[in-house]
């Protein structure tokens, strides 16, 4: 499959880097509203600018998107699914609905295949809360996040008047998901499932005491967990901080009878979060790929592909080594 | 849905308690080989002769197959298949290609939808190594299983002579487990996977050592493992040993690009093996005969099933509430 890559941050990279594991997956060029003499990437492929992209139609058999979800996927995503298959993961999750349906309308009307939200969540653990639903539909649902860095929580942070920078790691308690995974289904408060870690790098002569409290105090991000902020040079950061991992827990806990506990886990342990969210992206933009071949069009999300679809291997070959 | 179960072993009575917890399905009857006036079921369920089954074909719309993988479901399967939409847990990996081969012959040629070996392992362990391998095509599976009961094994040590009861478990090793986290990506020999625990109940007066001796130097069962033997009366396996717990991991770990790893782990802690065994075929049920309903026909595997169609809940709720 002949893939372009649309927007160039840290996704874009991670999605460039997964096509290089993958054989029967090819980078035609990455499109970029930057001026792309000025872009370097990580594995010498063609940069375009975005307003180029029209001129690709008949040599990328699928697009992926890289942009944020809430500036640029929302109109990029229905705008690029009038010309290409498309897949994009899309992850402002209470508009979602609204997504869906500007991108099928364009999809349909092209006689494209799109897939929204597919990284990991949205994507793999929304999988894992439809599948683990269906199996057991008399029990409870459980998400933990992290270890990891929060993007939008280390932003909500450098706002903050006398930052620098700052890198925000959201942490799950161990002690909720030990109660989860002890099958007692407790009821968890947004504080007890998760603390905030945050290391943050001050303007020389700033009040580090108003920048914490106002991290601490900050509604919606900080407000309500158990939140420690510590203080690092800038050096410290670039050092120790660097990486972008993440991962975490689905967890859903039910009975099938009186007494009869059963517990699903799924769990993810990310060095990368742009490189595992890429991976997925390219595993779905390759089930993209089929069903346009077989002529389906419309908006689709993970939930609607055929799990075979995704891989490399043949039907016969996935029954025979995988089943 | 309107269900019958064919073969009422454990199984069957784990398909009958999943069908109580699922709104939208019904049981229609019970079909079995045994005389249907011998038959106690778990919640009043008719109980028919399996020579009968025919005389329902226009009041089931979906047939569970609960019969053993060996001698049953590899005829079974096929015969019931150009009579209804069928879904079975056949678990003879080794024999999959043939089943399936036998299964969609009969299904096409009667029109009828067909869905093989849906239940954990082959079933949902199968489908995350396919999800996996498909997003992290450079890495490596493992599959551990227990702690938990293994009906093959604990019949093994029913047939050695002196032997009048016995339960195995199935335990993974803790430490081979970590290693598999850590993204070590180790090599593991049988033995340093698993270890087998085996509660025996002996006739009066048999030789213990030679029991014990036979049971650890049985080729294929336990020759390759750590085994434990632990003789017990019949009271203490029936009080200590009744339920059939079961579980395991399937665990992926691969790299994205050099020295960044990542790690996916599934993981199942059931109380009850059959009643979860029977939970994901009644999921499977539902897609069985949604796919009938579409026109569709033939031997299919859970990779071919779109997860959304597994679900009672519909596409909008779905992208809604769980992406």
């Amino acid at each position: 499959m002949r893939i372009g890559i649309f927007g160039y941050g840290n996704l874009g990279r991670g999605v460039e880097t997964a096509i290089e594991k993958n054989e029967d997956a090819t980078l035609v060029g990455i499109f970029t509203r930057r001026d792309p003499a000025t872009i370097k990437t990580r594995f010498g492929a063609p940069v375009y600018h975005a307003s180029r992209v029209k001129d690709f139609c008949d040599q990328i058999d699928v697009m992926i998107l890289c942009g944020g979800s809430a500036t640029d996927l929302i109109t990029q995503t229905p705008e690029l699914a009038s010309l290409f298959n498309v897949v994009d993961s899309f992850d402002t999750h209470a508009r979602i609905p609204e997504h869906f349906a500007n991108v099928d309308k364009a999809a349909e009307a092209a006689g494209k295949v799109a897939v929204i939200s597919c990284g990991w969540d949205p994507g793999m653990f929304s999988l894992l809360r439809v599948y683990s639903g269906a199996i057991l539909p008399d029990g409870k649902d459980y998400t933990f996040w992290g270890k990891g860095v929060s993007q939008g929580h280390s932003d909500a942070i450098r706002r903050i008047e006398g930052v620098v920078d700052a890198r925000q790691y959201t942490v799950p308690v161990e002690a909720a998901l030990e109660a989860v995974r002890s099958g007692k289904n407790p009821e968890l408060s947004t504080r007890e499932k998760h603390t905030r870690e945050c290391f943050v790098v001050a303007e020389e002569g700033a009040d580090l005491a108003r920048i914490e409290k106002e991290i601490k105090e900050m509604p919606n991000y900080f407000a309500d967990y158990d939140t420690t902020v510590t203080f690092v040079t800038l050096d410290e950061l670039r050092r120790d901080h660097a990486a972008l991992p993440h991962g975490g827990f689905v967890i859903r806990s039910g009975e099938t009878s009186d007494g009869n506990k059963q517990m699903i886990e799924y769990r993810l342990k990310l060095d990368s979060n742009p490189e595992f969210t890429g991976s997925v992206l390219v595993a779905v933009a390759r089930a993209a790929t089929r069903l346009a071949a077989k002529g389906e069009k419309g908006c689709k999300t993970i939930f609607d592909l055929p799990p075979a679809i995704l891989s490399p291997e043949s039907p016969e070959s996935l029954r025979a080594h995988c089943l």
